[in-house]
């Protein structure tokens, strides 16, 4: 039985104008990266849930990602990150929102599934869980980078003279990572930070079980990142998963037609990554791009940006 | 074209013999005067949504059931409540979770919906969105009831113990409301206080679209009570709208379909009510009772706790 596992670190409007050589030398190198963090365990028979929180974690810990260290500010200067992990085996999740402090908020959101009966906790409830669980913290410092400071200064700026910032990494940065174990079991897991500038509380879609994050051995496991509000209301993963279960339709027809029949057309720009039992990977976005990568039982890591 | 409107205070193992003649009445007149307060709207031709929020607010009000005054207690002592809305012809949605303060949870998730580009907004940043729309807040005298109190101390109670409480109403609380308008058009809002003794920050499924709260117009607009985080994990109300979209199947089918098929053999115990395009409605539910009722344009109100 082979494996499978595809990442990506969000997606939008990624400008190939913005773009330096070097950036993009970086991009490819932090996807391969945890992509190698999460093929070292599929490689050793590993299960799907350890490889996909391999991978974020790996995400996170880079701060050119919106996760973890390196995630974005709210409107008043703090950082609030979501994440959520699934397994496919037994649809038992576990989720996270609005919290500040563990160094890899997916490790918070397994602890939940892991050692509570709960699927999504809160804030200080999430947290008391994490300290439980002996997650290793971050301080300020820690999960500080001047380049989400100086978009957090910059989008305020525009704010302040009524307009909104077209800053594409302002509303795509997420990570998440989906797989299939040499066992046939899929896991799927989420992190962001948010977007900039978003008004304390807000929580997208990456901890909504269904929305941003989910998998079912039946069907597929699915990461999703874009706008998060849409997301959310068409209940994008739980939907690529419908239309595997009800219609039949291959996982790359129903990731397609999600991404591009579903939120497209309602202002739902962004994309997913998604992986189904017999391990094919769609990636699908309907936006400029998406870093995204993907590796196979026996294949070469493989990373993308545009088209 | 006719209206339709059905509402629930929640399911669960509703035993006959704790049962006075007193309480049961004092319950059919709570769903009563709720349906009332939805039906006024749906008579005059009013919105959906208005209706499912007005039903919703008079279960709130009433201290019977486990939403708004009457909420149940956390481990700590606090209370804190979660509440969704969607419309069917938008699909636009507001949720607020872990919240205290609004007397009607139900407007501050409205709120969200009308007032920011959010869909969920959690603590103090969902207080502050209902401080701006200058929604009535209550303080602990006014949510507070001895009953709820009581069922907190006897949990406790039997959690130092070591055991745990199988008061049915510790984890069956929530209210809910569905509506089918004389436009056609569909909406669906839930609310409660969780579980007596929830872990503090722990949210189900109530302000989850898709688990908990959903409406297209397309199809069905749903809304669930019962355990919430198999509600969750098996994205319940967004499977109702998926089986009549991708299987054809019909309202009664698949509402039963997800209660009976999906959430019973998984440990889902509790129940849903829908309603779809055409006026129809479905109430069912897989454990002994659950507290319901329902009024259809030129029909009686019709209350039930009971098979």
């Amino acid at each position: 039985m082979t494996y499978a596992l595809a990442i990506h670190g969000g997606a939008g409007t990624i400008l190939r104008s913005k773009m330096t050589p070097e950036k993009e030398a970086a991009y490819h190198a932090g996807l391969a990266r945890a992509l190698a963090a999460g093929q070292a365990v599929l490689d050793e028979g590993g299960a799907a849930l350890d490889a996909v929180v391999a991978a974020v974690c790996a995400l996170e810990d880079e701060p050119l990602f919106n996760a973890g260290r390196g995630a974005v500010y709210t409107s008043d200067g703090t950082q609030e990150m979501d994440a959520a992990v699934m397994e496919g085996a037994t649809r038992r999740a576990g989720a996270v929102a609005g919290i500040f402090g563990p160094r890899n908020p997916v490790k918070a959101a397994r602890a939940v599934m892991e050692r509570t009966p709960h699927v999504l906790l809160i804030g200080e409830g999430a947290l008391s869980v994490a300290r439980e669980a002996e997650l290793p913290f971050g301080d300020a410092d820690y999960f500080h980078t001047d380049s989400r400071w100086d978009a957090l200064q910059a989008t305020l700026a525009m704010r302040a003279e009524g307009r909104e910032t077209d800053d594409p990494a302002r509303r795509h940065g997420t990570v998440g990572a989906v797989a299939r174990d040499r066992d046939g079991h899929l896991a799927a897991a989420t992190s962001t930070g948010g977007m900039t500038a978003k008004a304390p509380g807000r929580v997208g879609d990456t901890p909504i079980i269904g929305a941003g994050t989910f998998a079912d051995d039946a069907t597929c496991a699915v990461s999703g990142t874009g706008h998060g509000e849409i997301f959310t209301r068409w209940t994008a993963a739980a939907e690529v998963a419908a239309r595997m279960r009800h219609r039949g339709e291959s996982l790359e027809q129903a990731a397609s037609h999600v991404v591009m029949q579903d939120l497209a057309p309602n202002d739902g720009s962004g994309g997913l990554i998604a992986v189904d039992a017999a391990g094919r990977i769609a990636m699908p976005f309907n936006c400029e791009g998406m870093y995204r990568g993907c590796v196979t039982d026996g294949a070469d890591i493989r990373t993308f940006i545009y088209r």
